[in-house]
């Protein structure tokens, strides 16, 4: 038998394989969450399992946002058997069809939109504030099922691309956007988020971004990453900049409390309300009275898009009526009740780290952003190189902020279970201790 | 309030907001299986469900590629309780990691790659032709978790896609190959199957097609939408023309009985052997004993594209190794019992139909393909027409060719109940017996 080594013929080389892989594609390596945790990640040197269980000290995951693993976090059994009785039942085996199940659909506009749309601590929404004063009814034909939240953004971002066209979004933000659309061919501009204003728009900063190529402005209600909570009054002026600017030359046209504002695209996800992002299944909500995303053909293009793309698992889109349905309040109430401790916790024991400052206490979502000091530490680069040493050191993972694209800050997870946030806060703080300057170099130094 | 209708302004138009979608997109729409078979059976009057359970004629689906619904295809209980223990545990409701859980990854080359990778009537796959004299072990790592298939074609189009490449697919074949290598920039070029070869490759016509800009060969096996089955002599020639062809100059490189075909990307999934298209749930496996894919950077791309991509549900790959592990085999075979029943029925009742060709006797797949003489027919345009005609005269789903690149052919499902496919096929014998010409004007025409 022959063999292509030791042979004396050239083994194949990439050249002569005519393999060449898309470009862009390989750019995007390490701009994600996850990519960039596990570099952090990389160095920690973990006793026995890593759960503490065995009498060793445990890893606090305070990186990643998914409290799922987390007991006080864990699943409505009510969802459970929403989806394992679609499931047994055997009916939802087969193809789904690209827009989604009609029953899963319809259900979406009939209960309160709030409900499904946000996770949140605060009422003061956009979905609320969208649907308070809706002049029309939203139908089934207005959503459309997705792989999770993330698909929604994918379908998006193809959706909206064209040659030439920019998406506006929010800094500190996901880079998933950015790699979405850059794979797309689209321009990502980034308008600021003000930490001083609790996290506000930077409107001024939108309107010097936005020109006659700007397709769309991405707007997170609860604040991700920075937890966050937008009053109505600032998102009316923010949607109606962003109309104003959209319509370029165009005189402003309003239409009315809703209609005074450009047409929106909502995704959203049963991951964080019912804390199982593994479930995958999302949405898109398209809200727009006047019909400009089907006169654009956004319609047509949203739903020739799902005709080439992974759908949700039919059994899943099956289980949702009962699902939503039978959820009871209480175990919102109660996940929200967590939530409302953590950030207690973690705005707390925050102000007792003199290198670490949290602008504002979160209010909603499930994460916070706080500014690192480096003038007051010593041995430490940036924001990866702290996360890369405090998990080696304390076992304790956070996300550096370069990731949120927020260079020298960090984000903070706080939906896990209070005894770990506890004692990762803590862990953090012995930390920063060992890594202060003495006080004497740091007022030299200033 | 003031409303943008009936003011005197002028309503938000297109040109207004900055919306122009993606054009490609648009012009996919109509490509789909799904899309032709909507258009189909948007003529059809059904009474009551549709189901013949109220007394009236059922609708016979035998254009669609998905038994799950009919009882005698109904999935093993083993697989299903596998998937609710995964569910009920609650320990795979978070994200998964995106190359996909590891027990899943690991489970896929412990096993008869055969018994996973390929549904078939005939043992001599390709699955089994590549593992049988394998010189060397597949690990979890040559493993990567989709959802479903066609999400792993949307991957391998994505990673292979570059400024001027080709891919060579497969005609009769299915077009969401092309839809999404054309939406990612590639070139698409057909390789005919030949008919009278029993839709063996065209050797010929794939050197004539490939050349140095070409960066793949697509083939299906079982043959899918034909029904064949490829013996390994053919798939080893095509693989050696392939690997001949690719090298474009360089010297042809024998790699003993493995390595002297190309590299391989095998993609696959749950759906067809354990009839649940809806979990979505498929593979991309690297066959690569050379590292080829990871010179070339293949293997990264196809990581950087997962960690932007939709994953499958976490607690579906949770379920893999029970699933796998469980099913007995007794389940497969009285599948492969039905549809070997139902190839025969096909077979034999097609035979009596004079205006339905049926070049070979279906052994593998679901699907054949048979040729119509619109000759001997009358009032009927094409196979659309054709196929529109009969769905609405006799409640009876086909799909017309064009939607597999065969035009004036026909994909015939024949995985569905003995009892309808005997009905099926009657009713389209007197649809053609109705519509045929009568034999004196045929024989005045030809």
């Amino acid at each position: 038998m022959e063999d292509g080594a030791g042979n004396g013929r050239p083994p194949a080389t990439a050249a002569a394989w005519n393999f060449e892989p898309n470009g862009t594609l390989l750019g995007l390596t390490s701009l994600s969450v996850r990519g960039v945790l596990g570099r952090v990640k990389a160095g920690m040197v973990v006793d026995g399992d890593g759960g503490g269980g065995d009498g060793r000290r445990a890893v606090i995951p305070m990186g990643h946002g998914d409290p799922s693993v987390f007991p006080c976090f864990r699943t409505t059994p009510d969802a459970v058997d929403a989806v394992a009785a679609a499931l047994r039942s055997g009916e939802h085996n087969s193809y789904s069809s690209c827009v989604g199940l009609e029953p899963a659909r319809r259900f979406f506009p009939t209960i309160d939109r709030l409900k499904i749309l946000k996770f949140k601590l605060n009422s003061r929404s956009i979905a609320r504030y969208l649907s308070r004063d809706l002049p029309y009814e939203l139908s089934a034909d207005d959503v459309y099922l997705t792989s999770g939240c993330a698909q929604a953004i994918e379908i998006i971002c193809s959706v909206l691309a064209r040659p030439g066209a920019n998406i506006l979004c929010p800094r500190p933000g996901y880079l998933f956007h950015e790699a979405r659309a850059v794979f797309n061919g689209m321009e990502v501009r980034y308008f600021d988020l003000l930490p001083e204003s609790a996290w506000e728009v930077d409107l001024d900063g939108v309107q010097a971004l936005a020109d006659k190529n700007t397709v769309a402005m991405v707007i997170i209600n609860p604040g991700n990453p920075c937890g966050n909570v937008y009053t109505s009054e600032h998102l009316a002026k923010a949607n109606e900049v962003y109309a104003h600017l959209t319509f370029g030359q165009n005189k402003f046209v309003p239409m009315g409390v809703f209609g005074s504002v450009a047409p929106v695209l909502t995704l959203g996800s049963i991951s964080k309300r019912w804390v199982v992002p593994g479930w995958r299944l999302g949405w898109i909500v398209t809200s727009d009275p006047n019909g400009v995303f089907q006169r654009t053909k956004v319609v047509e293009s949203i739903k020739s898009y799902l005709d080439i793309s992974v759908d949700p698992a039919t059994f899943i889109q099956g289980a949702i009526p009962q699902l939503i349905e039978n959820t009871k309040e209480e175990f919102f109430e109660k996940t929200v009740g967590v939530l409302r401790q953590t950030a207690d916790i973690c705005w707390e024991k925050l102000k007792g780290i003199n290198c670490i400052t949290c602008p504002s206490k979160p209010e909603g979502s499930m994460f916070v952003m706080v500014k690192l000091d480096l003038s007051c530490l010593q041995g430490i680069k940036d924001d990866m190189d702290f996360c890369c040493q405090l998990a080696k050191e304390e076992l304790v993972v956070l996300l550096p902020g370069f990731a949120v694209g927020y260079k020298n800050w960090l984000r903070i997870t706080f939906a896990i279970e209070p005894s770990s946030l506890e004692d990762g806060i803590d862990r953090l703080k012995s930390f920063c201790s060992r890594h202060s300057k003495p006080k004497v170099h740091q007022s030299l130094e200033s």
